[in-house]
């Protein structure tokens, strides 16, 4: 059914752009809205047809995707004056595939239910380059009949989609796995401070650490480029540091206390502090060199 | 010419004992001491000769090797009175694979190197079955010239074996790999409890999270296990625990603030506080459970 249907995609910023390309490439037809008229006219010239507001695009999709930087943005466009919303009828289904607090995707849900429209939350990783192969990880929360139901539709977009439980625990799982891989690098960060301090090559601890129980994808990826201080994204520190404000404020939400992602959080907000918003994540290094007053892999002096 | 020394082995505990033993089937020719008479005597109906102090162990073997639970111990035996320096004479070589704090070492080896007495600082890791099978990992700080010397003895204990640096460097990337692996382990936790408690099966996230950019060692070896419950070591808690406060003296020797391994020494002293000092370290989640009033991975009721 939902392969022969309208879709309606708001957002097309580095992520949501190449998505959206990617649904129309496989024949989906599209309404596009975005506040930026320059992505739009991109899109309406691969074929898009595109729509004035959220609340138009609603009237005009039988599925409604979004793609937004952060919570507030989501329910503005969701529950706000000219939103989805007010333009959506029953039986409409609504993807939003924005990284926000499980909390908001929950009430967004409530009241989308109220009036008929189904929804699912959710959110990717993978970067820019993954929403551009189709190759993003999608985690899905919701109906599960309903995820089932959009599986086509979301491995236009993805390769691993994994249903995580009802409403809101595809933003949940999102916010564990952001919380994971910030005290990863922020473990590999101080690792490497110590060494480099105590005069050790961090190719070697890098090497010992990698090689054994200490291993991880972050390591794998990041490490190398961290010694030869290449921290150009990959992922924004901006952006990670929003999703640990998530990772806190649902930890509250929920009653639970996380002492070291709270930490994390702090530690990415002084990247912030110093301007480094548009390096990688990974850039957090500079954070404990700045506390060391040292720097990693300047050996060669 | 190492290949035909007599080995003097100090410390038979869980993981002295098996690299010992794999010496005395290797061939060497071996002499040991411990402050315990059963695992000498065991030693002994193997093949092994005894000595009754450290002194008499560097008078009478060619090689020492000391594998001691804590910096002090180290320091008392190699320095103390009746101790390897007393015995020892010039020419003599001297391995401590410990794990102990980098200064330590630094301050032996001085010690040891106004006498004549080459060392090397050798901590493992791999645990017990690591140090059964012979397939420890060995970061070795010293003489270069030296390690290479002594690789064939070296290779008898472990398969990973990696020259770090000059004396004490061994240690320091010890310190930096507990500090990781330390954080690695507290990230999942988080992670973990967040989820559990927002409602989302612990399984799930583990998967999603393992199956990406959050991935760990840790995370796939101990994962599972904390799922279902199972906290026997692996590495013993009360272990990490003195680990991390050598990280924290390490990083004040050297100058460098470390805001997330302190933190970590904290959860992990929390544990001590607890009695659960035998229990595996990844039982740093029931810390986290603590603060939350929650339980991962117990979803059946």
């Amino acid at each position: 059914m939902v392969s022969r249907s309208v879709i309606g995609f708001i957002g097309l910023g580095v992520m949501g752009k190449p998505m959206a390309k990617n649904l129309l490439e496989a024949g989906y037809p599209l309404v596009v809205h975005d506040i930026r008229h320059e992505p739009v006219r991109e899109l309406v010239a691969l074929g898009s047809k595109e729509a004035s507001s959220a609340k138009q695009i609603a009237e005009c999709s039988q599925v409604i995707i979004t793609v937004l930087p952060d919570s507030p943005d989501m329910e503005l466009v969701a529950l706000g004056p000219g939103g989805i919303l007010e333009g959506a009828s029953e039986g409409k289904i609504y993807v939003d595939m924005s990284t926000i607090a499980p909390s908001v995707a929950v009430k967004v849900a409530k009241a989308m239910a109220a009036k008929g429209v189904r929804c699912l939350d959710a959110p990717v990783s993978g970067g820019d380059v993954g929403a551009q192969e189709g190759s993003l990880s999608i985690m899905v929360g919701g109906d599960e009949q309903l995820f089932n139901e959009l599986l086509p539709l979301l491995r236009v977009m993805g390769t691993t989609i994994v249903f995580c439980g009802p409403s809101g625990s595809g933003q949940t799982v999102k916010a564990c796995n952001q919380a994971q891989v910030a005290l990863n690098l922020i473990g590999m960060s101080e690792a490497l401070v110590l060494g480099a301090k105590a005069g050790v090559d961090p190719a070697v601890v890098l090497k010992v650490l990698s090689g054994g129980f200490a291993q991880s994808r972050v390591m794998d990826v990041r490490g190398p480029k961290i010694i030869k201080r290449i921290f150009e994204p990959g992922f924004r520190s901006k952006l990670h540091y929003k999703d640990l404000s998530i990772v806190c404020d649902t930890a509250r939400d929920y009653g639970v206390s996380l002492p070291a992602s709270a930490l994390a959080r702090e530690l990415f907000g002084a990247m912030q502090a110093h301007g480094w918003g548009e390096l990688d994540h990974s850039a957090v290094i500079r954070v404990i060199e700045l506390l060391a007053d040292a720097e990693v892999g300047a050996a060669e002096d």
